[in-house]
C-alpha cells in the first residue's frame, strides 16, 4: 500500500508534466500564446489556416507558405463515402459528440499511414484529421435532418466551408470571419483535459487517431467543452434579462455553478472571453437581435458581482461564455457547438501529439503511468483470505 | 513561463493522482491484489464473471448472486443490427483496434442512457460494455473474413462464448478456463496508462462510452497492450530457439528493447507472467506443440542474464509475454491480442471510472488539468511581435 498521498496533487493541479514548445497559458496575468505570439494578435488578423500553420510548422506562413498549405487542407476536405455509408446506419438521436469520436476511429481505417509512425506520416495524418473533422461534423448535421452531406468547396476558407457544408449556404465574409476567428481562438490551450488526454493515449504510441479519439472524449464532458452547450442552455432556461438576477441568486443559494464562469488556470480574464463578448455584440446587432449578448453582458456583472460579495474574491467569464450566443446567432444547432470546439482544438492536439511522439528537448516524455494511494481495507490491514465460490 | 519543471513527474512515475479501493500494484514485491484479492487466488479460481461482479459490486459473489450477475451479462451480450450494419462498412484490412475504438463510441448512440449521469445507469453502462465489447470483438474478425458474426450462445460463460463467437465452435472446458484465468489476469492494473486515460476523460463528466473509447486508443500502444501482439511477431521472427541467443544478443548490442521484457512498475516477478507461463507450456503439451512456449521460456532465460550481464540488474517479463503463445496456439490472430486484453480490461475500466465518478472518500477526484513548462522562445524571452500576413 502506498502511503504518499499528496493532496496537492489531486486533479494535477500545478503539476507539471512535460516541456512544450507550443503555447504556453499564464493564468495569472490572462496571457495565452501560441508558439510565442499573443492570441489577441492572431484572433481576427491571422487565418485559421495561418494559425495551423504556426502550430504545425512552427512559423507564420508567408503568402506562398499559405497558398500552398490552403490547398493542401482543402485537398483533405473529402471523407471516404465509406465513413458517410456508416454514418448513415448511425441513431438520429445520436449526441454529436459521440457520433464525432467514432468518426475519427473510423477516419483510422481508411488511412494506409494510420500506424506509420514516422514523423513525416504524422504530420500528414495531422493534416487530414484538421481538415475532415469539420467535414464529418457537417455531415452528420445533414445526416441526422435526412439531408444529403455537401461535398466539401475547395475554394472557400476553412470557416466558410465548415458553415457552407453544415447550413447549406456560402456565409458572407463578415461571419465567415468571426467564425475564423472563434476557430483561432479554440486551437490551442496548453495541456488542457482534452490535449493531456491526447498526450497521455499518444504517449503508449497508440496512432495520432487513437489519440484524437480519447481528446474528444475528454472535451465532450461538461467541465471541458461540453461547457458551451451548457452556457446556452442556461441562457435559454433564463428566458429573459429580469430573469438574470434572480437565476445568479438562486445558483449561489444551492452552491451550484454557474456554466461559463470559472477556470482551471486563469485566475482573472480569460483573453479569448475579451475577444469574444464584443464579437457576440456585432454578430447580434448584425442580425438585430442583441438580446443573448445583453443577457450574456448582465449575467456575467452580476454573477461577478454577487460571486464577490459571496466568497470575496473574484471570478471571471472563460472562452465558453460569450461563444456560445454568437454560435446560437450563427443558427448553429446548440448540441454542435462543442464538436466546433473539436475541429478547432484538433490542431492543437495534433500538434501536441506530434511534440509527444518527437520531442527533442530534454526531458523526453515517456508513457503517463501514475501512482494511486490504494484505501482498499476489506478485510483489514492484510489481503483477503480467498475463499471458493461452493464455500461462500 | 513556467519555470516549475520537475525531472521526478516525467511520465508521472511516483506521482500519487489519487485514492482508490479497487486495486492494487505493488511492484516492489510483485503483489496485485483486486478489493483485497490476490491474483494469485482469483486466476484459474474465480471465474471472470465472479471477478466483474467482485470488481464492481465490492465483493465476490455467492452462487445466487453468481447467477443472476452472469444472466445480466449474457442478456447484454448482444449488439444493436445497425452496429453490425456500421462494422460491414468498414474496410476489411482496418486494425482491430481502431475498429474496437469506433464501436464503442457506437454503442453510446444507441445506448438511451449513454448521457444519465446516475450512479445506477452507470453501473448499468459497465455491464453492458463489459458484455458487448467481446461480442464486437469477436463480430470484426468473422466480418473482416467475409462470414456472418454469430450470436452470442447465453448458456456459455463469457470466455466460452467469446472463443465460440470467434471462432464458430465451442472450447472444451480446458481451453475456456485457460482464457478465462487470461482474462480474470487482465482485468485491472491500478493506474495503467489506458485505465488513467479513461478516469482523465471521466474527470471533465464525459460519459463512460467516451472514457471507455479513450482507454481503448491509449491500450493500442505497443508500450501498452499492444506489446502482446508485438511478442509473438518476435517470436515468429526468431523463428528457432537457436537463433534467441543471438537475437536477444542483436537486440540488445543496437539499444533496443525486447518486448514483453521489463514493466513501468514491477521491479520483480509481474506476478501474472508467472502463471501464466506453465499455462502456455500445458496448452502447448496440449495441442502437442510446445515449441513457442520453449522458445519464450529459452527468451526469458538469456534475456536476464544477458540483461544483468550488460546493466548490473534485473529485468523480469510481463503479463504480455508468456500471453502471447497462449493466445497464439489457441488459433486467436495476432492482431487481435490486444483487443482480447481490451475485453477483460473493460472490467477495470469501468470499475475505475465509476470511482472517479462518484468517490466518497476524501480527497475527491477533480478534473485532470496539468501544467506543462512553457520552452518555446521563438523571439527571445519576450512574445513574438505579429507581422500581418502581407508583410511577412
Amino acid at each position: 500500500m502506498d502511503t504518499g498521498m499528496d493532496i496537492r496533487n489531486i486533479g494535477l493541479r500545478g503539476v507539471v508534466v512535460a516541456s512544450t514548445n507550443i503555447g504556453d497559458v499564464d493564468g495569472s496575468v490572462g496571457r495565452l500564446v501560441y508558439r510565442g505570439y499573443l492570441i489577441k494578435d492572431l484572433a481576427g488578423k491571422a487565418s485559421f489556416e495561418e494559425v495551423v500553420h504556426l502550430l504545425l510548422n512552427e512559423i507564420l506562413p508567408d503568402r506562398d507558405q499559405l497558398r500552398a498549405f490552403s490547398a493542401q487542407l482543402a485537398a483533405e476536405r473529402t471523407v471516404p463515402p465509406e465513413l458517410i455509408a456508416a454514418l448513415k446506419t448511425r441513431p438520429k438521436n445520436a449526441l454529436p459528440m459521440d457520433v464525432l469520436q467514432a468518426c475519427v476511429s473510423m477516419l483510422a481505417h481508411h488511412d494506409p499511414e494510420a500506424d506509420d509512425p514516422s514523423r513525416e506520416a504524422s504530420h500528414r495524418k495531422a493534416i487530414r484529421l484538421v481538415a475532415k473533422l469539420a467535414t464529418v461534423v457537417a455531415a452528420w448535421e445533414r445526416i441526422r435532418n435526412g439531408q444529403e452531406p455537401l461535398d466539401p468547396d475547395p475554394n472557400l476558407s476553412h470557416a466558410a466551408n465548415f458553415l457552407y457544408m453544415m447550413k447549406g449556404e456560402v456565409p458572407d465574409d463578415d461571419i465567415a470571419g468571426f467564425f475564423d476567428a472563434a476557430l483561432v481562438m479554440h486551437a490551442e490551450h496548453g495541456f488542457n483535459a482534452s490535449t493531456f488526454a491526447a498526450r497521455e493515449i499518444a504517449s503508449t504510441r497508440a496512432h495520432m487517431y487513437a489519440a484524437v479519439a480519447g481528446a474528444v472524449g475528454s472535451l465532450s464532458g461538461e467541465l471541458h467543452g461540453g461547457a458551451n452547450t451548457r452556457v446556452m442552455e442556461m441562457l435559454i432556461e433564463i428566458g429573459s434579462p429580469d430573469r438574470v438576477e434572480s437565476y445568479v441568486k438562486e445558483q449561489f443559494d444551492q452552491g451550484q455553478r454557474i456554466m461559463g464562469l470559472g477556470h482551471a488556470v486563469y485566475k482573472v480574464d480569460d483573453p479569448r472571453a475579451l475577444i469574444l463578448a464584443p464579437m457576440s455584440k456585432v454578430v447580434g446587432e448584425r442580425f438585430g437581435d442583441t438580446k443573448w449578448y445583453e443577457m450574456s453582458a448582465l449575467l456575467e456583472k452580476i454573477a461577478k458581482e454577487e460571486f464577490k460579495k459571496r466568497k470575496g474574491r473574484d471570478i471571471f467569464t472563460n472562452v465558453d461564455f460569450y461563444s456560445a450566443s454568437l454560435y446560437y446567432m450563427m443558427g448553429i444547432p446548440m448540441d454542435q457547438y462543442t464538436p466546433i470546439f473539436a475541429i478547432a482544438r484538433v490542431a492543437g492536439w495534433t500538434t501536441h501529439i506530434i511534440e509527444e511522439q518527437f520531442a527533442e528537448a530534454a526531458p523526453k516524455p515517456m508513457l503517463y503511468r501514475p501512482e494511486s494511494d490504494y484505501v482498499g481495507e476489506y478485510c483489514g490491514p492484510e489481503v483477503c483470505e480467498f475463499v471458493a465460490l461452493d464455500d461462500r
